[in-house]
């Protein structure tokens, strides 16, 4: 039974919220984190500003086996560099940390300081590829954002994780989250993404819509802009999609299966 | 006396250390971040990674008055993108916040992303400089680092707070931190800074003995190295300096007289 229960916790894909805010990290939150566990590999997707503080409250820096990012926004890229720092401005550095994103996503936060340039290796994809990261196959969508931003779909162990990062309006995010166990969906906005940002961010209504048009076994609402209230967007994703839907938080952990 | 106390209360500069880590943010914590407030003035100094969450937990990001950096490296001026972002991503945004820095100091900052244009005006300085910020008077000196870093001599109401920013030993510190209230100094390591740092970082025993040689009213120590027992820095300092010495942390608040 020990062994069984063993298998069972190395084979089961878990996500732990860092951070859920978007566009600045709260008081007392983060932003933009999420750490996706499988079979002991340790991958951190989206390294928002403020994340490191709560990261390193759970593992080591240097236990953190690959990087992925679905967008250049410091919201979603910026404690990289501490990251990275907390990895080789200690006396046995870490090895060099894979870092994956769309060209030129990191280049403005790699370039900080000169201390972490020997810290990452950065492994670009272009937003349609697919690929592997550990025991993770990763698909990607071009998904609508103020600049290039790849949808993720992460699959490991029969567990299905998709994630939007920013995104507005596509039909492309019903492929990305088809019959995902996990649906984390950006949404910045409770019902009405204003005028002037229509086109690249969404609401909790929208991944709502989304998440039932998908058929996903349960939402994850994301980077609410600080001042939305969870109920509120909760509320709204509820219109069109029946499952469980749960505003991420710093400390959530979702175990997919 | 309820005017007494009001008037007490207005005219002493208060300081509240939003984050005291050196190089990256430990577990929980945050890196150097000190808000100085004196006469209803916010000053916000050095806004290091993670710091703006523990900033929001006390203030609102319209209520800072002003910045004022000591030098560029991120763990000292990273979490400046995310204020200006609270700031102006919002219906009303706040007036541009005033930025003192050495000249580039925040410039690859602020060029993480075009959000933050229109949120910030940059007045550099020259380290030697004197200068007003509201109600403080701001006087600096040049100190040995990696890059240009600036020392900072705050003083409001007849009381000063003396702070190294990041710094080797330099004579130069004795007459920056001369008599002051408190003395907030840079202590990366406890008793021995690495030969290949030495001219451009500090030791607890270092700064201790830079706190006797000015005769401070009481010694702060920040910018331990995530991994540096606070109490061993503590008795480090405690061998030249035999007034109050803390090590600064998040949430630590210190009223100067």
């Amino acid at each position: 039974m020990l062994y069984d229960t063993e298998v069972i916790g190395r084979q089961t894909m878990r996500l732990t919220v860092l951070g859920g805010c978007g566009a600045w990290p709260a008081a007392g939150q983060a932003c933009s984190g999420y750490l996706v566990e499988h079979d002991g590999f340790r991958l951190l997707v989206d390294p928002g500003y403020a994340i490191v503080p709560r990261l390193l409250e759970r593992i080591t820096a240097s236990e953190v086996d690959a990087v992925l990012v679905s967008h250049g926004h410091p919201d979603h890229c910026a404690d990289l560099h501490p990251l990275l720092r907390a990895r080789v401005l200690v006396e046995v550095p870490a090895p060099r940390l894979p870092v994956y994103a769309l060209p030129g996503a990191v280049d403005r936060v790699l370039a900080l300081d000169r201390t972490v340039e020997e810290a990452h290796t950065v492994r670009t994809f272009a937003a349609g590829d697919g690929f592997e990261i550990g025991p993770f196959r990763v698909d990607t969508w071009e998904l609508p954002h103020f600049l290039p931003n790849a949808g993720l779909r992460l699959a490991a162990g029969g567990r299905v994780l998709a994630y939007t990062g920013d995104t507005g309006p596509s039909r492309a995010i019903i492929e990305l989250a088809r019959g995902a166990d996990l649906f984390l969906a950006e949404a910045t906005y409770a019902e009405e993404v204003p005028a002037d940002s229509a086109a690249y961010l969404s609401s909790a209504r929208q991944a709502g819509e989304a998440a039932a048009g998908a058929d996903v076994g349960r939402l994850l609402l994301t980077h609410l802009q600080p001042g939305t209230a969870p109920a509120g967007a909760q509320a709204a994703a509820h219109r069109a999609y029946r499952g469980e839907i749960t505003v991420a938080h710093g400390g959530l952990v979702v175990d997919l299966g």
